[in-house]
């Protein structure tokens, strides 16, 4: 299964960490690229960075035309899933996208066009209550994936040995100047 | 079972929003209460405006000291977890966790204090690469409940109507001024 991220309605210095937080989960939740749609080299640094030091092949592409990539990923075969707390419920519906081989995962903050509604093949909530895009994204690539994400190897310069307490990295050369974090 | 969610580190400006979205998965994914171990009141104020328009009993208490409520919690028969990229992995470590009743989970920020590693009865990690404390918490409530949380209902003045397309809201009263949303 192949999945892109499409982010929109991001915002330059406002949404800069949110939209990186997106990024961050695309590529941890199994995603291999995430498309933006706007302009914000900082936000693709900071994701271009992550990958070089813990690896894997995610790839962001800025500065997008939003309808343009929807239109030619359906094009090509591929199924448009837009996550909207107006949408679907997600128990209602996986069973369906997974069905599918390449899905765009579009993910908005807190606005989208009206016309990505008709557009997506798919509007689904995750719940139907407000939170988070973050949130939102995570949890439906995580059952969609159905749980086996998460214990993917990345080879990268960074490796984590799971631990119970505490913290081990593994360094595989002498890069990497600091580590980034998923909570603390 | 009963959850109660710790946030830690939060830098006030610098993380508002952030945090807010960890109150409002803490809310959606079923959590009753988020402690913040940092003065806040916009955060609080921002998550209880949520509370009043959507509904549920969600709670909201900053300024905390947090090593008093680890304490407390433990020493009143609950148990800790704390959600690390360097923690054990989840799926060795959620049937375990799902024994207990009484649940606090710990998401920091980009740091923690070291002693919290200590005083966690868990470390866990999400996935072991970094990402966003935001998908941890989300992905660990949808897991620890097994997706059922995502099916609850709240009893709010606003209700979303799931739908395939565009977007059905019912107002119960007259309050509420606009509407938070989940990713668009």
């Amino acid at each position: 299964m192949r999945v892109v991220v499409l982010r929109l309605g991001h915002r330059p210095e406002r949404d800069m960490r949110i939209t990186t937080h997106v990024g961050l989960v695309a590529r941890a939740f199994g995603a291999e690229e995430m498309l933006l749609a706007a302009r914000d080299q900082g936000v693709v640094d900071s994701l271009e960075d992550v990958v070089k030091r813990w690896g894997g092949s995610f790839a962001v592409r800025h500065d997008v035309r939003w309808r343009e990539e929807v239109r030619e990923f359906r094009e090509s075969g591929g199924v448009v899933v837009h996550l909207t707390m107006y949408g679907s419920r997600l128990s209602e519906v996986m069973d369906q996208i997974r069905a599918h081989d390449r899905i765009m995962v579009a993910v908005g903050a807190e606005k989208v066009p009206a016309d990505l509604y008709g557009m997506a093949d798919w509007n689904v909530g995750v719940g139907n209550q407000p939170h988070s895009e973050v949130a939102a994204l995570a949890v439906f690539l995580d059952r969609l994936m159905e749980g086996k994400e998460l214990d993917r190897e990345f080879q990268g310069q960074l490796k984590i040995v799971p631990t119970p307490r505490g913290k081990q990295v593994v360094e595989r050369s002498p890069a990497g100047d600091g580590m980034p974090d998923q909570g603390d």
